[in-house]
């Protein structure tokens, strides 16, 4: 517990991909940050951890109560992003600017590798004697941080995803035939299996889903296919981008030769994956209409649409970070729970850096059927609440009528 | 004007690329139908004309009053859709359905091929002597149509287009590098240039807009791409499918070899476009960070967003074709056009069908800029209302933090 009171500056960041409500953390943190007075000027980096090396900051104690709010609504990170692994060279020249900022009080936004990042700045902190907080505010659409139950920015992509097969499956409802859509999702399937509450009525698709935790087999995804196109006249297939083979070697990795400095292939932003699947159904079978999708960075960035749940989490988690910084803890990062129960209720837990760190999580096998091509009920009674409220899909009885002979 | 009351029954019908709001034009017909004694039972053909030639109805008259709301609020085409040019022999197949169901009132929802097949079967029907009544409801997100203003479908894929945009851009804000973004569009470039109004702030993308109104270099392409990314340190372009070259062969139609039934190319449902595009900026410029999406069918089928001026259209474009046909017209199309001054205000039309078929139009000279790489505020000005409230986007005011020594 960190009963000495530390007065001194806030230096916020965002890190890795953006979400739509990963604003909602900044200006959560912010206003709450505003109601200490341990806290004395609150500062903003541009593009993470690359603009304290830079010294390149905003003063986000000036930023009004209207345009706080406006970010808070506006998705992708509104200070700029970044994906930059630190160098113990870097850690060094960071702790000599957050020294000559005198800032006492720092909060890293992002995902897992942004908790490596806050960790390994919080070690270097320790070593150097350097008293301060040092906080991770959990974000990734790709719902895989451990010690949460989900993360921010998760339910809102996994919301754009849904609606996004609701409106595809009727497409495919009027003019029939494969269509393969590819979802974000390096390693876990979660954003992916999201497709599954697009189902409303019977024969909706997506039919299908694939997602990393299973082996992708191209000659097993065909028969699938096939299959599904003789019962209903169409299919509507669900895949991660992060796919892999037997060998876990990511199917798009074939495609692919970039790499970030935390060591991940580039897999979106081309539709490559999803070309060669369509082509692989049109070699395999004779089915002749076969087109393929790739959400790309739509599903992450959509404005306007994000889930309730989702928004007033991601603030929540901004809000105690601060709160913890404060009051009672020296590092950590802030962890979704759920309380168990049929009523969908949430709680925070401080958890340590190192914690939620490296490694992350999958889909648990409950949540994914026996033939690794779909989810289960129990993944569908886990992520309806997290993405919330979904458009009403109305469809005609369909009363036919009687052949005239 | 066809003064003699023609009392039997009513067959309609769904054609083409589906929209966002083509369910509110069948609706609209449907129940204005229903106010007229003159029309007894309301039939739906299954996937447009080819429904009529395996005699495959429904019976729209019997859905409820909030069965036929819920599928107006609904995207894509509810009744099914088909992209079948008639020939001779079906089109005498597809009278002698008509005459065997007593169908006097025809009306077939689509967009410029809908209508060709429309004016066939109407002349069919002359020649044979059988009187009825045939008209055709615009719909078309490509918004190319003739005796048009603009087109039900087109605004709400336009929306959708801007949001995206806004979105993307700020995605592209927080992790710079080039991202080119392909959107539908066959001939005529209002789709993608629609992406224009999700600019607010300074600096916003799209930075470039490509439409197939001009002919598409790609050493041109990489000079701009270079050029804009020298001064915002990052660049978003919005690129029509339909772009070709100055011979006029689409850049996209290299890919595909699938053609339908009209003569046209698939452009959409890959992701080859883009992907050609991003790895021709990475050989011709120093930049690292490309990406390319393609919005692919969610931009004319994602739920919940229609633009509320396109329903409304949409709705009364459907509901007049059907009042037309009993109180005033043998046959038509239901044209939008805009009254002129300040206010967005419309007005509908009955044409011909021979008007709206075939041809289509494209982008007016005066919408397009000189470098033929953006839209003009001329077209701003068009669009604007047409896609109607767009979400906000906020931005810090971002005053600098003075560096410490």
């Amino acid at each position: 517990m960190a009963k000495k009171t530390l007065v001194g500056n806030m230096l916020i960041a965002q890190s890795g991909g953006p979400t739509a409500v990963i604003n909602q953390s900044l200006v959560g943190a912010v206003i709450e940050a505003k109601k200490h007075k341990e806290i004395r000027n609150i500062y903003g980096s541009l593009h993470g951890i690359q603009g304290i090396l830079n010294e390149e900051f905003i003063n986000l104690g000036r930023e009004s109560k209207g345009t706080l709010e406006d970010v808070a609504n506006t998705p992708s990170s509104a200070l700029g992003s970044v994906r930059k692994k630190p160098t113990p060279e870097d850690c060094q020249a960071i702790f000599s600017v957050l020294q000559k900022y005198n800032v006492r009080y720092f909060f890293y936004i992002g995902g897992n590798d942004s908790a490596e990042t806050t960790h390994i700045i919080n070690e270097e902190a320790k070593k150097a004697n350097y008293d301060f907080r040092c906080f991770h505010i959990c974000k990734t659409v790709d719902n895989d941080l451990l010690e949460n139950d989900h993360t921010p920015g998760f339910g809102s992509a996994a919301k754009f995803v849904a609606m996004a097969f609701m409106g595809d499956n009727l497409d495919n409802r009027a003019l029939p035939g494969v269509k393969i859509n590819i979802i974000m999702g390096r390693h876990a399937g979660f954003l992916t299996a999201a497709s599954a509450l697009a189902r409303v009525h019977d024969g909706d698709g997506p039919h299908l889903i694939y997602l990393p935790e299973r082996p992708f087999d191209t000659d097993r995804f065909a028969k699938d296919v096939q299959k599904t196109y003789k019962k209903y006249g169409r299919c509507v297939v669900a895949v991660s981008e992060g796919i892999s083979d037997k060998d876990g070697t990511a199917i798009a990795a074939k495609f692919s030769k970039e790499v970030d400095s935390h060591g991940n292939v580039q897999l979106s932003g081309t539709g490559a994956l999803g070309d060669l699947l369509a082509s692989e159904i049109k070699a395999k079978t004779d089915i002749k209409r076969v087109r393929a999708d790739t959400f790309g960075y739509l599903q992450r960035s959509f404005p306007a649409i994000a889930s309730e749940n989702d928004a007033k989490e991601a603030r929540a988690v901004g809000t105690l970070a601060v709160r913890y910084s404060v009051k009672k803890h020296k590092s950590g990062s802030v962890a979704i729970r759920r309380k168990p129960g049929r009523k969908y209720q949430v709680f925070f837990k401080r958890v340590p850096l190192k914690n939620v760190a490296k490694e992350t999580r999958h889909m648990p096998k409950e949540y994914i059927n026996k033939a690794g091509n779909d989810v289960t009920k129990a993944f569908i009674d886990y992520a309806a609440p997290i993405v919330g409220k979904l458009p009403k899909i109305g469809r005609f009885k369909g009363r036919a009528v009687k052949k005239v002979k």
